[in-house]
């Protein structure tokens, strides 16, 4: 009997995220390698319920164990079954430069201070519409890639339904971009950069509320060469964000960028995102770059299913939520998708937890 | 009239590479930023027949011409083209430590200066087999790249058909995995791993020529838990090396890498490669790394269909040829192909000119 595959099936049917026994090992080379468990879930690339479903099933088995620092660790009989399977801990090469991104974020560093100093008052993420902002060396690297590939000098761009990353207010900050529009359902958000756009006399952005379950005005439809989101990760939110934002792009050749996570999505859920992607809206993908996206924690983190559900009590002390960033590019023939959402399942499914 | 999108037109009939107006404004946007040829093909993002082609036609419609040192340059007109559709040249803020890849080839100075040593006596490139080997940075990035994403400790890996790279030499040489299978169609290559093998007392790793039109044995079939490759760009190589390349791969979580370029494919094939990877392989996309693979020029390019074809007859002075690095991973249900190929259009078509 294949005790990781009895996991994987065991915890599959509890959680309703899908796994493999690959999965599961996985999670075995996480805790070889970190203790605390938000960097457990971090290496794992699983979902968290997924995560904590998994170590739960291994203390029971007495494979696993907490200290009473709330570590995450092997007992003996954990250290002589990964012997026994051959799994090892996990190296860490990623540049310690551009933290891996390929595209370092202090390679301007006026620009760099400048958005620093820009969004030191920023609002703080709220829980209702899934905040939890990146760090200013992500939002700062977004903008720097965008540029290197082509899709920012002349272009006109909008953001949407991100803004607590403060992206457009990098992008206009930038002064590249041809036009700037941003879109957040969070009036906060819409304020501050209307001011700072304001103060700064960038006159060619704007900043405007808006709810993606709703379709778009026709005066958007068409309209972009780039679009940059940051969707949750349920189906739903998937097409309001993206889908929307391959509405917005004019003709083929443009570009779309955006993040998504293994920690509130299953591999299996990427496969059907790309499925999509390609498939039904006619899009390429032309880069995945894991692990660019470091979220800082957010303040509402005890209210969370991922806070309810963990096997510690201890908050994340350090950065653990990641995700890849995307960048798509339109295709002859490549589909406007642009229909009214419901708001059930649009921030958390059974995949998802940190809403 | 458009005339972006009439040379995008034209170029489409006389090479048959399909082509958009936004590749044509890449063009000129590559133009902007670079004046030797090979150059502007790297930035183009596109196959080198349609950069010729494009080029052509544009000194065709003194837009564009080249002076007497052979530097593509744009005219008056050219100009005044750009500036009137707000066409700007490319920034390139690629990461100067990790060379844009993520992971720094320096970061382990031993293991990157061992393998320079080992490489330095490699055989030449033969146009024969389509070889063109990757820089020894590129190479090593790959072993750091996969041991940091948990594919290479402990593993069974196999590296098909580009040992020119020396990709299976540097993966033995890290000591690392479980067994390390090279196979290559190269008589030469495949001597000169077994005997570094045997110099250095590598026991779990062993060399052995195969041509990959030829399906593999049952002993091959479902064996390892990592695949690596780097395909011509034809649909016959791309079945044969990773359509292959994934049946041999174990279970459900094994990882393949490889590598795609744009210089001897389009975007639009780029599509059709991912619609078979996801729909017909079953496989999800993990990462795509936009220039990871840098490649030292190849003896042969004098007699290449590329330099035939080329609006100048200077030689490439600089790397510039470079591809996408990707990594796939199988899921429940996953395809093993394993056909044979015949050798037509399995080195070269309408979008290829490098062999």
């Amino acid at each position: 009997m294949d005790l990781l595959k009895e996991i994987a099936r065991e915890v599959q049917k509890e959680t309703k995220v899908r796994l493999h026994r690959r999965n599961v090992e996985r999670v075995l080379s996480a805790v070889l390698t970190e203790r605390d468990f938000w960097k457990i879930i971090d290496l794992s690339d699983l979902p968290v319920p997924a995560v904590s479903g998994i170590i739960k099933q291994f203390i029971r088995e007495g494979i696993i164990f907490t200290d009473d620092s709330e570590n995450v660790l092997l007992t003996q009989k954990g250290y002589d079954l990964v012997s026994d399977l051959g799994i090892s801990g996990l190296a860490d090469y990623s540049c310690p430069s551009c933290e891996g991104r390929g595209y370092p974020f202090h390679i301007d560093k006026e620009f760099y201070r400048k958005f620093v100093e820009l969004a030191k008052d920023r609002p703080d993420p709220v829980r209702e519409y899934d905040q939890g902002a990146v760090t200013p060396e992500t939002t700062v690297s977004r903008v720097l890639f965008l540029e290197s590939r082509g899709d920012l000098e002349g272009k006109d761009v909008i953001v949407m339904g991100a803004e607590d990353d403060l992206t457009g207010l990098a992008v206009a900050l930038r002064g590249k971009a041809k036009s700037v529009l941003v879109i957040d359902i969070d009036e906060r958000l819409i304020e501050y950069d209307n001011r700072v756009f304001k103060e700064l006399s960038i006159e060619n952005a704007k900043a405007m509320v808006w709810d993606l379950r709703n379709p778009f005005e026709e005066d958007i439809i068409g309209k972009f060469d780039v679009f940059i989101t940051d969707p949750p990760e349920t189906f739903a939110a998937f097409r309001s964000f993206i889908g929307r934002g391959i509405a917005t792009l004019k003709e083929e050749g443009c570009a779309g960028y955006f993040g998504l996570t293994l920690r509130d999505s299953s591999i299996f859920r990427w496969k059907e995102f790309q499925e999509i992607l390609i498939g039904e809206y006619g899009t390429v993908i032309t880069d995945i770059v894991q692990d660019f996206n470091h979220y800082m924690n957010w303040g509402y983190h005890d209210e969370t299913r991922a806070a309810q559900i963990a096997p510690v009590k201890k908050p994340p002390a350090d950065i653990w939520y990641r995700s890849a960033w995307y960048r798509i590019e339109t295709l002859p023939g490549f589909k406007r998708w642009n229909e009214p959402i419901s708001d059930e399942v649009f921030y958390l499914d059974e995949e998802g937890s940190t809403t």
